[in-house]
């Protein structure tokens, strides 16, 4: 009998997940059964059901209640409480000297944003930012196609992003989620960057509460269509919706001077019934059925990060840029339409 | 041998094409090989040379240098002269008495089409607008799901059309075609108009000339992202461009309360070839490929209307509504997408 | 005013159709609305009704209860008569001398087969077989892509043909339309030597009537699935069906040694409806939706041939070649699967 | 701190995975990596280079050269040795007392397949074959959809079922592997019994060698076309190659008395590239991006089954129906496409 040791094998790096909801408990089992080189030992959540709960499916890690509290002997952090939490768990993690993979978007304002991105920087540790579509092999591939020329320069973004149901009020609320562009388009405005290499410059947005009667009480939308203006007069366009209840619907083009990519299908499963009544499939059904593998190829990524000390592939800054187009379209919105420069918004330090 | 009179039979309605660019050939094709209730009897255009090789194509067909002198002894004209000479060759043969077939759209500004429509209310006579994709295949089913209830309320409007080159700089000319918007979005507007079931109260319109350098001599853009907001709230987007090289790009969606609709798609001939650089497939090439049948479908409906009486599906008001929205879109692209309202530009005595 | 003369254009050769039923009145169709160079003068059929039902619209044509009557005074003759038919008009025609354009099968014998092919070798008129398919624009660039080198050398071919409904028991009757091979996967047949570039040597066929069974009076099958093996050793295989209640599906693939391709699809609209149910969309429903352009583009270049004198693209031989695979292929399934030669049927003048 | 023990959570069922060639190592990393109730304490190869490979790969698992030395202090086995010694090996382990996860085929002849059986019984272990496509998604959906009775009776079957490369000629000699009939139609024949939920009574087949020229060393053909005849009369077909070049080109379609289902596709990331070529997308590549979620699947469903003590759902009994249609087929393309019964096979002590 051969025996083997695993000395040369570097041991998984702890991990502690702050917040137990849905994104949360999604981090936690991502780590725990697709990203052999991390470790999860710690979770926090206030909610003692929660802990009960997750206790059940993730026997052996500890437990606590304060976020703070788990901080203690792990490596690293994923932070995925409530988005207002966010910036004050990072100056906290980053503080405590941890490496920080944290859920969008930092924070709801430029300026805390900014707070929380000073704290990374004074503390030199990594920060990675939840932007997972960019870990998607649908956008990897569309990103690597451009890199290489096959659309010539790109000059016009368009993305869709739906939900297929209407959110629970508390968590859409304005205060707590920074509203509907905040909290969805966001996405979109980290691929708008990305993909295009431009910076956007000015946007302008329309939206109406239209289907999710109940957000009229937290004062939030649920559809949303944003134009936007890069650098050197490139185009773009955003639309999100809360209420594609025929599933998850996210979509991008890129327009370039020599061609044109489209990234996203309506189809989850290859089959096709054909009947009397036509040809029918299925739909993506919601996040993990189309980002599932982004998941766990951005935490794979940043645990990469962490063994080999490169730099997070989206940074604290990629998150700042990300939020303030969202600000800026938030403000256009409510400002019935008007343009507004993404610089005025970086510039102004009372931003909502 | 039976033999067979023609006596129950209508004899084909006399037609006379103005203009033969294009779409004046184009119209004058589709009249004589598929149109079988109509007969194209006489033609007009100021070119010797477009007469001369049109008399090549069309023998029989009297020929003239002033579209006026054509309306003699026809029932209908096709007018398909350039944009410009649209509105006095609608009131010129609506003073006439002929039914009146316009390309899109009736005039370059609110106030001349009005004109355009009074000379035709005072005339009495038929008048159908050239917005051809409302006779689509792909498009009328889409109308009749939505009609249906498929998609509950449609509150989401969705459009792209891109053209597969860049135009002629005397073509694309704002003082002759209206510019990009009026020239192309026109056909999406009227598409959102009729889909959508509502008006568009407000418009923000960002543009850029980035690809064919022609055009700036003119002043025109060549691709623009366009946010429109209609009564009730619904939302909508228009994208227009010049340069898809790729081939002839035309596609919208529809999300409604309870489902969506996705109309076109890139792909022309049902052949996949697969190799060792993956799947490959051709792509629409341009207008006719696409929109053939309902170049001829349309003309087909306005035979009908002059047999029996009935109202063109595409009116005038249709026109002016399209055209309104299209000078509100140009307004606010030319003021750095400042919201302008339709409303506006209908009250406004001195639109561009 | 310019005026026009036509001399410079030839005058439409004047055809008759012969056989007025579904076929004969789609040949009698696109004659008259979609093949200029034509003119339909003559047609016939037994049936009074038929007769008079054709009238109405197609006035001015001269019909003939018999056939032959109908030859007098054309240039062409497109033969449409129930198929037991065929050879016996090809002959008249022939011997008229007529150029003939007849519908799949020239007849239900290779003996039969052969005097028709015989009579025109003799009278040295134009003989085209009515394999639509090899016009159809998915089909023809399938070939071209092929000739082009694209796939290697093509190895296996695969055809499935559906038809969307049961036949009639008195059309299916083998005595009549030589049964469902013969009637149906002939056109696959053809499309098997035109784009494999190789003969079929051997079949074997299984079939069985599985749900229409009004065909069991006629004694006919209404599913079949037929093994090919080609010179050189390429394999190939067609099924067919009559009882695709989901529409016309008609699709082929041919693998080459460096690629393969795939031609035909379900889908005829491009609308996609998106509901809680999922995705849905049409299918192709008949013949016509699918192979309409390609009947025209089989008359357009039949007539090309008669203009200039070229051989027509689908000849005699083509047609004999197909009905040998096909007979052979009746043959094998009538024995159990029994592996048949085409050689064996060529060479047995007592083949039914 | 909140503290959980594991008491009722079950221990992971120790394993060994015997043969480390491709699949082997593919079922010891998803045992590792996907299949949290299992756990890969030893495994074994006769080649010392695979085993110190595996060893860098799996640290901590025990390593043997003689498989039969690794069912020590497992509880299951994963049979991945070559083809030829999986009998001896399923014998070995039911006598051991192990449960068996056995990869296809069990055996190459029916006796050796029923003695495997046999012995399984009599020691009353689980024994699951690998059948992976009845877990993936697609055809799970199939299944579910043709049960609900959404097509009505299945009455056709189709597969196609394509490998990207020719294999080493070692690997395919018919005396390891069977041919190519019994190494890759056997999954093509398993889904034809479960989806259509009738036994094959007869086949046909034709094959050649084609295109992987090093395969005439060994005797074996890289196509082969097979006809199926199912009980009561139902149709099928399977074709194989070893050289679709451009990609895994697996898919099946199930004809049904109201409708039809198509099951797989070949694009593997939802991105299209449009060019002035025309549209581009990728390949499904191979094995693991088409299946490897049905890898995984399956022997959670096994380790389900050990759990729970419920049947597998792929029996022995199932081994033995697909290798016996496949013994049938083979049979039959090597006597010319003579037609042979299942019945014969499975009669015939006598077969290879």
């Amino acid at each position: 009998m051969d025996t083997t040791s695993a000395d040369t094998v570097s041991a998984p790096i702890p991990f502690a997940v702050l917040g137990l909801g849905r994104m949360g408990r999604l981090y936690a089992e991502t780590l725990r059964d697709r990203v052999p080189a991390a470790r999860l030992i710690a979770a926090a959540d206030p909610d003692p059901a929660a802990r009960a709960a997750f206790a059940v499916e993730h026997p052996g890690v500890d437990l606590f209640a304060d976020p703070v509290d788990a901080l203690d002997g792990v490596d690293a952090v994923v932070i995925a409480t409530p988005t207002r939490t966010h910036h004050p768990l990072v100056i906290a993690a980053a503080g405590a000297g941890r490496a920080i993979f944290c859920e969008k978007p930092l924070a709801l304002t430029v300026d805390d944003t900014r707070a929380a991105i000073d704290a990374v920087d004074a503390a030199r540790v990594p920060l990675q930012v939840g932007f997972m579509r960019r870990f998607d092999a649908a956008y990897v591939r569309a990103k690597a196609l451009i890199d290489a020329g096959s659309i010539g320069e790109p000059i016009v973004f368009e993305s869709v992003g739906r939900d297929p149901f209407c959110p629970r009020p508390e968590y859409a609320d304005p205060v707590q989620s920074g509203g509907l562009i905040v909290d969805m388009a966001i996405h979109d405005f980290d691929l708008a960057r990305w993909l295009m290499g431009r910076e956007v410059e000015r946007v302008s947005a329309e939206g109406a509460l239209l289907v999710c009667d109940d957000l009229r009480a937290v004062g939030d939308i649920d559809n949303a269509s944003i134009n936007l203006r890069f650098t050197g007069g490139a185009l773009g366009h955003v639309e999100v919706s809360r209420n594609a209840f025929y599933g998850y619907d996210i979509r991008s083009e890129v327009l370039g001077t020599e061609g044109a990519l489209t990234i996203g299908q309506h189809q989850q499963t290859p089959v096709v019934l054909l009947d009397r009544q036509g040809a029918h499939h299925d739909v993506v059904p919601y996040l993990m059925e189309r980002f599932g593998d982004a998941y766990r190829a951005q935490l794979d990524a940043f645990v990469t990060c962490l063994r080999d000390g490169s730099t997070p592939r989206v940074t604290g800054e990629d998150g700042l840029a990300a939020l303030a187009i969202a600000v800026a379209s938030t403000r256009s919105q409510r400002a019935g339409g008007q343009p507004m420069t993404v610089a005025d918004v970086l510039s102004d330090t009372s931003d909502d």
